[in-house]
């Protein structure tokens, strides 16, 4: 053998912006439909592009200090897509509401994703970005099949009304004086069949959009070998986020919505912003009803869910106020009982 | 040191279902429309539940040979969400084409993930599958933008035609008497930007679906430091699998359609299938006119582009003959000139 020297080489793996790879906590990002479109819009593409890509600006300052993935409401859109759907039911067929959530996560993981590569084209950074179709196991004898109660789509008159409940079976309330909506079932969450391909994306340094509106709901069919249906109901997304933050083991959960922190009296005079709550404080406060049913609370008791299947770090923020959050400078957080 | 046995352990990875692992082929399969959603029928969820359940119990049995991702057409999906998104258009505003062929790979991922999950559970195995949003870099100055020539979405009337031209710039040409359909560019894909996410995803022994309906094209707008930007067109699905099987070192390329293989002077008495083509043979047949411009021909584009490239294996089949195929016994092979 010829003599040649062993160099001790010390591998030091080096971040492609130069400095050395630090290990990233891992967190899930939980964006409101608000941030892809202003429910006071109409609702163009052009007003989402310009929505998506304000929040993408903004969620996009977070990729040095987690592998995340996003997740996102899909109101406003997965709303548009059953009018549209109802407009055109007498010449082509009216899909599901599954499919519907399905069609939305297309719509608004296609925009998100192109907003999030376009950032860091800006900033001459590559990394790459993915949506992924995100199902969501709930239990077919959740209550809330018995009992729909998410407002969901256009309103009808009471004629109409009646008509849609004799030709669809769907229930219908009351929205507004004399206008009805239909409602859906809105299920616990349980789990998640993507969170492999989800968490393997993010742990090779992928950036992640899923379980768009909480995920498109299915059960198992114990009677067929557990096989997923798709059923038509709708799954908080915040709830949903929490189930994979947990499935994922992610540190951080961190919900964005349209307020710069969670609030005690919230719209009132006494209204106080909340730094720090532990989950007994979040209890009460929920039981004490500080926190709408259709706002605050989901995210609330995603919190508590999250915190008690191991989370570290809960923080509820708006979007523009993400870094400061971060540093303990605005938001809310929400932590395990000391 | 004490005395101990070592024992010279082999380590062999084992199948989950038993046998040694083998490194598996990658393998790129293109599906037809049609398997998706028999173009005869109407196009409801049932229809579509049941095509794509079939579909999905022909694909599974390819798991042991290949690492592979399924790409698919979307004609009658996206032509379906079109006719919608025009009915409602006087309630919610319409989206761009662009928009409508991700709301279409938000839709079939969907089902025919839920499918591909099911058919594994019927076998009590387990492997994740997922559906990748997928873009589709095209070349601005393509010269398919100055001739649309791709038929898309419903049919009008001569004075309706005018009044869509005038409305939204839309190109329509005569599809049969005095029937007008918009036609929109097919430009030629370049580069697929969520490769490397599919390409992972196969390597961790995942099953992809990804490239829905050629994926959604878009266009580096290169004075904006080459951000993506979506735009009105279709990419042919043949030609985007051909470049993603490039793109991730595929193997192999199988496009399944509605023949059992490649036809000479297809739908004559002379008809005479295939069994193996070089490229040049299939070149002077493209020549010779064999092949539809609608159907076949982008097949064989594929095929060549693909073994142009140093892909190995070209397949062309219907899902029922895939196995009979890969022995040989079915389909047609295309090959590099020996």
């Amino acid at each position: 053998m010829d003599d040649y020297l062993v160099f001790p080489w010390v591998c030091t793996p080096l971040h492609p912006r130069g400095g050395i790879i630090v290990t990233l906590k891992r967190a899930v990002i939980a964006v409101g439909g608000n941030a892809i479109l202003d429910s006071s819009k109409r609702g163009t593409a052009e007003e989402q592009w310009k929505n998506v890509r304000h929040t993408a600006a903004q969620l996009i300052v977070l990729r040095d200090r987690y592998e995340m993935v996003i997740t996102h409401g899909n109101g406003p859109q997965v709303g548009n897509i059953l009018i549209r759907n109802e407009a055109g039911g007498h010449r082509v067929p009216e899909m599901p509401l599954d499919v519907c959530v399905a069609q939305s996560q297309g719509e608004i993981g296609f925009m998100l994703q192109n907003a999030l590569i376009n950032e860091l084209k800006l900033m001459n950074e590559y990394k790459p970005v993915v949506t992924i179709i995100t199902q969501v196991v709930v239990d077919s004898s959740d209550p809330a099949f018995d009992n729909p109660t998410k407002f969901i789509g256009p309103t009808y008159s009471t004629e109409k009304a009646i008509a849609l409940t004799q030709k669809h079976g769907w229930v219908l309330k009351e929205y507004s004086s004399e206008k009805f909506r239909r409602v859906v079932p809105s299920p616990i969450p349980l789990k998640i069949p993507e969170r492999h391909s989800i968490r393997k994306l993010m742990e090779d340094d992928m950036l992640v959009v899923a379980v768009g509106g909480g995920g498109i709901p299915i059960v198992e069919d114990t009677e067929a070998g557990g096989m997923y249906i798709g059923v038509e109901a709708v799954v908080d997304k915040d709830l949903a986020s929490a189930v994979l933050a947990t499935e994922i083991e992610a540190e951080a959960l961190i919900m964005l919505t349209y307020v710069d922190a969670v609030a005690l009296e919230f719209g009132t005079p006494q209204q106080k912003f909340i730094d720090t709550m532990t989950i007994t404080q979040a209890n009460t406060y929920m039981d004490q009803g500080h926190f709408p049913t259709g706002s605050m609370k989901p995210k609330i008791k995603a919190a508590i869910q999250f915190l008690e299947n191991g989370g570290k770090t809960v923080i509820i923020t708006s979007p523009d106020k993400i870094l400061d959050a971060l540093e303990g400078k605005a938001g809310t957080r929400v932590v395990a009982d000391l």
